[in-house]
């Protein structure tokens, strides 16, 4: 602890870096957050000039930690991709381009403060586990869904890692042998069928009247090109279809619901948690998600213990102050 | 630790509790066995009858022990179904018919010995992880295939249980969604197509030319009554006939193969593990099992790290041996 702190005036700087923007935060030992600002990642100018705008952000943080009076005792940095927690490496991010950053060592550096780096879903998981919707719970799955799906593990307030740094993986799962192909390259993924964007994408290839299930031999048979603007839906427009009770839309959303069940049961029989938090962008649909969901995964659940399903509760707030737990977890560990 | 005691004649005693018979033994802190005996479980007579036999084993085993000039010093039970590790009560069995059976505290009080209880499977993938196919990994999964199929998941030596005593149910994970249903009452879990039970009766209905797969709505077309001798095949004769070159056995084993690296897979993607240890009695297949095992998981990791696949190497007296380690664990707590 820096020398000259009290327990009241000390805060710590937490960045949330992501493929688009930054979350930033000062946050007081009890999780409150003394202040937030965001800023634009602008992964295009690649790697460098990121992490120069990710020190330079840490940096002003602290300085405005002081000039209120308060004393930065530490930061924290999430990052997506494959991130080595022990080492404090980015060790690989398709959305931020980093590749074997030690962005550990260069933010402690920097700002003279101990410092920690996270993934992102998984710190997530840390801040709804221990201050949002899995609080009560002492084992927890969190699953982000939006763009991608991806799961953090979360037991009595801390996520497993895995051997190298990419447990919770639940986005590659399979649940549809004969589905559609993922980015990963391999056929039927829980993400291929039930992320944000997949629910869009299927929705518009039936909206455009091509074959539900293209032959994987010909991709190019598929005429997204040719695409009519109906068709041209987010994965909100279809919630919002489907309730309105638009047929084709309904479909796509029970599809997308059955498989996300599939693979929360699977979730369940590995884990065997308390409670699961669904965050991300789908989660944003509440109940008509949660509802059916719920349902569904109570159909598939025989000998296991049925987890509660909850809602995400600190939105996209969660991997900022889940950065900033981690930092106040290097001053216990002191 | 008992007064008098030194750490060279220590010993613990340890019981692996099955539906069939008991393994039991006394285990020196080093872990080597300085006795072993079997016992049948009689599961027919009843759940108390079988916690009578449990209890005067284990009296018998700490007497010879003294008698060697031994001291022993703890005892571990390990029983399959679900466990209660944290409250020590064999909470529900099918095999052995223990409900509720407060067995860590009736075995203690019995021996006048601290005693823990952990569950079969769990148990053993402790002992592959920290003395058999696993111990250079901290990371370990431990998949034990047999009439049914379990894993536990080892981290630094200890097992994750999950919020109810559940964790691991890798055989009741979705891997085929139009395939058989399974004991548990799902279709396509792991177990109903990749377990050795699972194996035999796939065999023995393609054999007897019943349909590859019966219509769910009349499970009564399916033949077993009629079924020819010739399909009467354990799961290491279907293993045996596929080396052999027989074109039915070869589809059957490589469909249980397919689907096991499915689940693997899944495994690999949510637990993140260095090593897999494959034990049970379909393990026994070796590299007929192993060979093609591994291909197939390779072709499934795209992004992920690929975990080692291993025998285990204990056999069948990883249970006993893990019951031993959960019994030296509670001497290192107090």
């Amino acid at each position: 602890m820096t020398d000259g702190s009290t327990g009241d005036d000390r805060v710590v700087v937490a960045l949330d870096v992501g493929g688009t923007g930054m979350k930033c935060a000062l946050v007081r030992p009890d999780g409150s957050v003394a202040h937030a600002e965001r800023h634009p990642t602008d992964a295009g100018r690649g790697p460098d000039a990121v992490v120069r705008t990710v020190l330079a952000v840490a940096e002003g943080l602290a300085d405005r930690a002081r000039a209120a009076g308060s004393t930065p005792v530490a930061c924290g940095v999430a990052v997506p991709g494959v991130v080595d927690e022990a080492a404090g490496v980015a060790v690989w991010s398709a959305n931020v381009g980093f590749r074997d950053v030690p962005l550990r060592t260069l933010v402690g550096a920097r700002l003279g403060l101990p410092a920690a780096l996270g993934h992102d879903v998984r710190v997530g998981g840390i801040a709804e586990a221990r201050l949002g919707a899995g609080r009560d719970a002492r084992h927890v799955l969190f699953v982000a869904i939006g763009t991608g799906i991806a799961a953090a593990h979360v037991v009595a307030g801390s996520a497993a890692v895995g051997a190298h740094g990419a447990a919770g993986e639940i986005g590659h799962i399979l649940v549809r042998p004969d589905g559609p192909r993922c980015g990963c390259g391999r056929p039927g993924c829980l993400e291929a069928v039930s992320s944000a964007s997949a629910i869009a994408r299927r929705y518009a290839e039936l909206a455009a009247g091509t074959p539900p299930d293209p032959p994987a031999t010909d991709p190019v048979a598929v005429p997204t090109g040719t695409m009519p603007a109906r068709g041209a839906a987010s994965a909100a427009d279809v919630a919002g279809r489907a309730a309105a009770g638009e047929a084709l839309a309904g479909r796509v959303w029970r599809e997308a619901v059955e498989a996300l069940a599939d693979g929360l049961a699977t979730g369940q029989a590995l884990y065997d948690v308390d409670t699961m938090v669904i965050g991300g962008g789908l989660a944003r649909a509440g109940e008509q998600l949660l509802d059916p969901l719920r349902a569904a995964l109570h159909d598939r659940m025989t000998f296991h213990r049925e987890p509660r399903l909850v809602a995400a509760a600190l939105g996209d707030e969660a991997g900022c102050l889940g950065a900033a737990l981690l930092a106040l977890d290097t001053l216990e560990r002191r």
